[in-house]
């Protein structure tokens, strides 16, 4: 064992440690922000939950700011990665619009969609959050567009496709947000099975 | 002249400077929701920007959840109403449907929709403002609804017709939602005018 092995033994844990921690914060800030919303939520109140130090937390992140753009945008990537996972167990053939919708729909609801609205919120009042948070969400936006048209199977060089895409993606923005005060599941199965429906037939035919 | 006469005549005055007062406020509220946040919105801030006396804002609305509830109610009837009036020079023909969907959608875009968002918002994270809100945005949904239904001269009780009234709200919900950080205006149109062809085609249809 050469003494830099062994450098790298001692180093490593500590760095998976760091990472931990990290990781730790950003799940337990978007948590926070979801259930207590910006004003309520501290840097220490998420190290308190998370059981890190307020040292250890402030040392990753510095402002309130700093921690809770990380934690959407983590938690984002995140998301973004097991959705596609997700997408290798779509079903094929006619059911396959459907599970597509609810794929991408299920993308949106829940903590982390709570977490980016009070960030989206607190931003449209604020410049400086506002200039930082414009090209984190427009490159979400291009993720999410360019994975909806690849597991559609959609050609956007055809007329209304692309606009179609953007369309079905407001819908289900839109529909994240009405789910924000009540559960609203129920509602949301019934439009996105007319809206698969009204998919199918619109894009057979080239609309 | 009986007394009772020149009882209401002097008291009218009276109630109609009360009620200026309480509109200049919900305006105001409104404004100042949409532009500085709930945080950073006081009732004493709103009298200040509507040049009322802190004391007879306070009589009018004590709480801020008061204001703000008001406010947001108070204008959406308001902006209800200019919607009915502007439906009455809607084009009929061929051009209707996206004129339809422009005048639903310019419903939610601007500084009520911001101001509504903000309430929404915090109430998702308040058990007892969300208690308050949740009947007021029912009821909301309901007039929306059934404008549009009617502005498209459409019948419910076929098949389908009703989900996509709802995808149609979510649709134009979802639009206001990515106006609140940038100009979207471009890209909705484009939305729009898809949108409009797609539900002339469906609707036709019977999808």
């Amino acid at each position: 064992m050469t003494s830099s092995t062994r450098v790298t033994k001692t180093r490593e844990p500590q760095q998976d440690r760091s990472r931990a921690t990290q990781q730790r914060l950003l799940e337990t800030a978007v948590e926070c922000l979801a259930e207590l919303g910006w004003a309520a939520t501290s840097v220490g109140l998420v190290a308190e939950r998370a059981g890190v130090s307020r040292g250890a937390a402030q040392h990753h992140f510095p402002t309130r700011e700093a921690l809770f753009m990380a934690a959407v945008d983590h938690m984002g990537e995140q998301r973004g990665q097991e959705l596609r996972g997700q997408a290798a167990e779509l079903p094929d053939g006619p059911d396959r619009t459907l599970a597509v919708l609810e794929l991408i729909s299920g993308f949106y609801i829940g903590p982390l969609f709570r977490a980016a609205l009070q960030v989206w919120v607190t931003a449209s009042s604020d410049e400086a959050l506002r200039a930082k948070v414009i090209p984190l969400e427009a490159r979400f936006g291009r993720e999410v567009h360019a994975a909806t048209v690849e597991l559609l199977g959609l050609d956007e060089s055809v007329e209304g496709v692309r606009e179609t895409v953007m369309a079905t993606l407001d819908l289900v923005r839109g529909l994240a947000l009405a789910d924000i005060l009540t559960d609203d599941s129920r509602r949301r199965t019934q439009v996105l099975r007319q809206w698969a429906s009204v998919l199918d037939q619109t894009l057979e035919m080239g609309v």
